[in-house]
């Protein structure tokens, strides 16, 4: 039989996710499987919920990965905090906002949705003015909207929830790693991220914190957890000192997440930052030298997530696969009401580098000059 | 800072999972990542569907790895086919039974558990009179019962079930890879496994497969599944021809799982499963030879997985570190009403070879003596 994966290529990944592997990371994927309840993977996992403490700026006793991809980690948030008749405000501008109105209505949350302009960011006035009318046990918002490339002030959200017994859910599948998550200063209560975007780990977990308001909220339910596989009250006496099973850690998953995470420790989260940054405009440059147009107003760019006009009379898809197939890069198309009319280029984690911007540019230039 | 994943040592790993993984394994999940929609990665998706229907003797469409650790296929297949307020059957012999009836309960079932002693098999006798006094919606059983070493009549069961509307949920997390598993013959409807037992990948996918069946009664369902992640009317989208994205798929992890069943499809299952009974026949016999008992009656052993009873006298606890410290052999304890009593010996996939056995058993007699 034919092994396909002896076929497989290095593609440059500039998508919106999975981002391109360091070599350790892959290394630390292929180290020896051991038990999940053995004492020596039981320290990994102990320094391992500290590393994920420090990218994450929280002190939360609760802080360890989920056993499945961001999208888990969104699960994982909801069905913990929403019991059946909670009214939930999610804040909404582009799919992952999307998501969590679905996610939280099938829990049964009677769900409102305050919706802004695709491309534009969450407006803290509109968001206060709507706190003023209505009580809320959840605020939901997504940091870094992966579907538009917009930076949602989550700060400042924050801040008009301080003091309030409201949650306040933060999600940061694209940001972690790339831009500053400062989940206590935000007065965030429940936060996940995902490792294939600036951690620069393939999918498979999804870093999440609760603080003690969201637990004592989720002590507090009246039925269980709808979701055994999720229900952090068990996984919690896993990962906390009891170290009692739940279900199998994905054992070299978390070794490639220790290893990711450790890099960015390494290299230092601010100088990570600041090659995000510059990658960033060094992008955002080359593509108005071509003539191409951003989506999202300076002020609110992601530099990870940079969503760029395609431009009339341009087969966005076959640009896609030119790339891909002549160039070996991987960009992304448009999600939901934006497919067909933007681009999604990636610059995330190990991706963040400038002679990957620069080779990107190039072949851009070349795919769209053949059209 | 130091990097925990540099002191990892090689452990034999004969507990209830995770067991010992082929160094093949370990570089498929290092090759380079690639987009989770890139053509090339679907074409490993395609063919990694097809030989999961062919290990599980299935011709189910839908037919696919779930993005979790096998309690996540558990947690699927509830969540998809339990509504509020639909019999559930749950023949229970273990913790895994125990499981699901928690699984299901919380979903909204309303459950039965039909109970046979820890260590002895299910009785077919007693559930063709369960179901002649009460119809039920699902009836779920697990295969190999991971927590005592019991084999269940699932073929048996399967059979009284024939021509029903009743859905056959199977869990075939212990059994998959070891001992033969014939999913449309047992007229199994619902049926999924993991990845780090008998298939020898580390632990973090689930293999599962609905026949059209279950599809119809998913697809008939009153209100949504209320669990976005694992809602199988679009994970089905994203494993079919459409192929919308949902999630990010695990793309190394699911290398490593395409890998693991590739060599079990070289090496021929016929041969994989007499490995298994070889091994466990050599097992008993030295246990017998120590003077140790098997808990389990000889027909309705799994090849594995041994439980074996504890001697009286002896601290169970201290013989595991012992092993663990000075042999570097992982074994399990017992769990529930077992802990404390039994050792569960694990002969699964990489891990089921004369050689472990052997080492295995050298180790036990001087950590025996040593007490």
């Amino acid at each position: 039989m034919k092994n396909l994966l002896e076929g497989i290529e290095d593609i440059l990944l500039m998508g919106p996710g999975p981002s391109c592997v360091p070599p350790e990371v892959y290394s630390a994927l292929s180290r020896a499987t051991i038990g999940h309840l053995d004492p020596y993977f039981l320290n990994i996992a102990e320094e391992l919920k500290e590393m994920l403490r420090r990218i994450m700026n929280t002190r939360n006793n609760l802080t360890i990965p989920i056993s499945g991809t961001g999208s888990a980690g969104m699960e994982a948030a909801f069905v913990n905090l929403v019991e059946p008749g909670d009214k939930v405000l999610v804040l909404l501008n582009g799919v992952f906002g999307m998501r969590m109105q679905d996610v939280a209505t099938r829990l049964g949350g009677t769900v409102d949705a305050l919706e802004f302009r695709w491309g534009a960011p969450v407006e803290p006035e509109a968001v206060e003015k709507k706190l003023r009318q209505e009580s809320y046990k959840i605020v939901a918002i997504v940091h870094a909207e992966t579907s538009t490339g917009v930076r949602n002030p989550v700060a400042e959200i924050g801040s008009l929830l301080k003091g309030s017994d409201t949650i306040y859910l933060v999600d940061t599948v694209t940001s972690l790693g790339g831009i500053e998550v400062r989940m206590d200063d935000w007065n965030a209560d429940v936060l996940y991220s995902g490792t294939q975007k600036c951690l620069s780990c393939p999918p498979g977990l999804a870093p999440f914190s609760l603080n003690e308001k969201a637990m004592a909220k989720l002590n507090g339910r009246k039925t269980k957890v709808p979701n055994w596989y999720l229900d952090l009250t068990m996984i919690a006496n896993y990962w906390g000192q009891n170290r009692v099973y739940h279900h199998t850690a994905p054992v070299n998953m978390l070794y490639g997440l220790y290893q990711a995470i450790l890099l960015i420790l390494e290299e230092g989260p601010e100088h990570v930052f600041r090659r995000h940054r510059e990658s960033h405009m060094a992008l955002v440059q080359g593509l108005q030298e071509l003539g191409l147009n951003m989506l999202v107003d300076e002020p609110y760019r992601l530099p990870m997530l940079n969503a760029v006009c395609v431009p009339e009379g341009v087969d966005e898809l076959s640009v896609r696969r030119r790339l891909r197939s002549e160039f070996k890069i991987e960009i992304g198309g448009g999600l939901g009401a934006l497919a067909g009319k933007i681009w999604r280029i990636g610059i995330m984690g190990h991706t963040a580098r400038m002679e990957n911007v620069a080779r990107f540019l190039a072949a851009l230039k070349e795919a769209l000059e053949k059209k």
